[in-house]
């Protein structure tokens, strides 16, 4: 394969990565190592490779959030319960030709598609020629995406890596919307980060659209048989010590957050959980402090 | 911004990252995203993102080990309790404009920048045309941090960063001394490693300072009730199997070790642990190895 | 030391790391941190840094699975209980010249050493004037192997390096091969991976080798006391719901597993555990769904 590299331009000079592999095994390290080896030139940028194994909806989520960030080049995702099926591997076009999404054709690189402002080209990544022989099952992102990842930066044609296809056909993702009830929000977590705080799948401007401007400043915020008036806040530490409320994050999406703790740990939340909202002015709704579990 | 990469200069070619935010998030991989996307020759090396959440002490202690053996270019250093308060984030140039340190003014630098000869010049980060735009709360390693570092790097001068401020106003870090009380030394665990080695904010030539060099090679060493006679070696190899020593390690401090074993988790070690020293010629004190819990 | 970098070429650009450091402390980070300042073209792969501690055996068996996909450059890996002991530091050269592999002489490069076709040429790291000064015990990722690799990259001669040395006298490594007895295979598991494949240390080849041919499709399996007839397939969807079975894996090796499920954590299978391999048409044996603990 490495006659394209000798005469090839160089297209790209990032990859990004995001796996379910973890870091224990050399699983990434083997998939930089043969980048490496075919395209020198490339750098890394690693979001993650700790998406829970086989959970295709949160991979789906993590590179959602992330795609408006990323730099031109390739993106390698790979979170595959299908790993050895007839499921697809797939490349897609975005941006104008900015960026290239390498992947499964399950859904994980749907909304991230979406976010970039939808495919342009698809192809599935059919022609073995871009591809390393494995010793027995493939390990898809060491013998697929790994190399053709490479090719792409070093200036192969995406039409070379395999068959054209409809982006339309492309599996779509399911990105949970919340529901309107009677002017209800039912709502879902859709991420617990690393400090606890728990994202909605709902924004403040869904807010304005359903309540009106007028909704005020709280919110009657139901978890389970648990309801608790809530202040909507623009950082963190605009919270009161101890008091859960809801922050525009950095994502500007609303998150349960506790300043300085963790909302998820102290509320028991967690993904797919149901969260219910209901301006304050429709109904009394206690402000009690969480009890805390853990002293700072 | 991109309007500076076209004619600014590469002055740095290196970021060194550490943070408080874990790598199961994306939050490390956009950082460098953002930076890629402004300054694609950077190279990176990360510290750890695994400084416990908001733990400012062991990010400056970190940080402040690091230091030394970091390549000319910018750090960015992130474990910000205050994220989205008035505490502001800095800029600090250090040892003749070789390095820059990027960080909140909450004490975290403060160590690593005394390490290095202390502060040059410093800048509040108050120019917005540097940084990007969030959707809600700021989230200052990729707003903030990330785009500032990526200007550096590309030749920006400091001064165009913010407001040039006093260095000595800078808000110091807590770095904890010794305490000497009639010969008798009052230490503590400044760090517990991967290996279970416990590091204590003393060195053996303050040992020799306050004690004088005829000290002898055994120490009366004092945990809670716990008192044992432990050897000061060179190396983890000269322990003797299963009695914990003190072994100068590779810092230069001394650090309470058992070879192959964690002292940390045989002895019940946490940093900010008070350790007593005294030397063994003043008091007689029993030497017992450790009944290792661990068969290896 | 960096008088070297001004005047001699660049051999290498990739330095691939190999540790039982762990990522929560800045071990990995300082050791870049070091390459970069003598050899700031060089990049890095991570294979992991999560060997367990002092696991030689482990850290052989992960290097050896990764050394072919390999890009030129040197190798740094470092598991190494006896750090500080008169254990010797080496540098091992394969593959004419393409590949350098530094790290402790305990057998840790033994197994990628013989994969690559053999040393050509070691010397033992002896010379003091590529080494960094420690401030205490020497920590030899940071003070040894990363100055050395660094040189190594920018062109340095190995011989310079250290004393050569006959690399037939390096320490070998034990890697556990399978034994016969009467046409059943006595094997253990090598490996569980991140999604609790369990590898064994027999390919499919060494079936047919051993059994003829003729074999079959079916094999009965004995761990412990429980014995089960398993199917070998050639992809993880091969297997039906539940049930396990051997499937020939990426590296060409056969692994217990189940198709999205941990094989390792619902049957109990750790690292160097017996299996006992057996045609079905021997004997007679059943073929029972494990009862899945978890469900997903």
């Amino acid at each position: 394969m490495s006659r394209y590299a000798a005469f090839v331009g160089r297209r790209f000079d990032t990859i990004t990565l995001m796996t379910d592999y973890g870091t224990v095994d050399e699983f990434v390290g083997v998939v930089k190592a043969v980048v490496r080896d075919l395209a020198p030139h490339v750098g890394f940028v690693d979001l993650t490779h700790h998406i829970p194994a086989f959970d295709v909806r949160a991979g789906a989520l993590t590179l959602a959030r992330s795609v408006q960030y990323l730099p031109s080049g390739v993106v390698i995702a790979v979170v595959d319960p299908g790993v050895g099926t007839d499921r697809r591997a797939i490349a897609i076009e975005v941006a104008g030709g900015e960026g290239i999404l390498l992947g499964p054709d399950n859904g994980l690189l749907a909304p991230a598609v979406a976010m970039t402002g939808g495919a342009e080209r698809a192809v599935v990544l059919d022609n073995p020629e871009f591809h390393l022989a494995a010793a027995g099952s493939t390990f898809a992102g060491r013998d697929i995406f790994a190399p053709v990842a490479a090719h792409l930066c070093n200036g192969v044609e995406l039409t070379e890596l395999g068959t054209e296809i409809d982006s339309g056909l492309l599996l779509p993702s399911v990105v949970p919307l919340p529901r309107v009830e009677q002017g209800v929000l039912v709502c879902e977590v859709m991420w617990i980060d690393h400090y606890g705080n728990a994202q909605l799948n709902v924004g403040p401007a869904d807010l304005d659209e359903e309540w009106g401007p007028g909704w005020g400043d709280r919110i009657r915020v139901q978890v389970g048989d648990h309801i608790r008036s809530m202040p909507v806040v623009g950082a963190f530490a605009d919270l009161s010590s101890s008091a859960p409320g809801l922050v525009v994050d950095s994502y500007g999406m609303l998150a349960i957050a506790i300043n300085r703790y963790s909302a998820a740990g102290e509320m028991t939340l967690g993904v797919t959980d149901q969260v219910i909202l209901q301006p304050t002015a429709d109904v009394e709704a206690p402000s009690t402090p969480v009890q805390l579990r853990i002293e700072r």
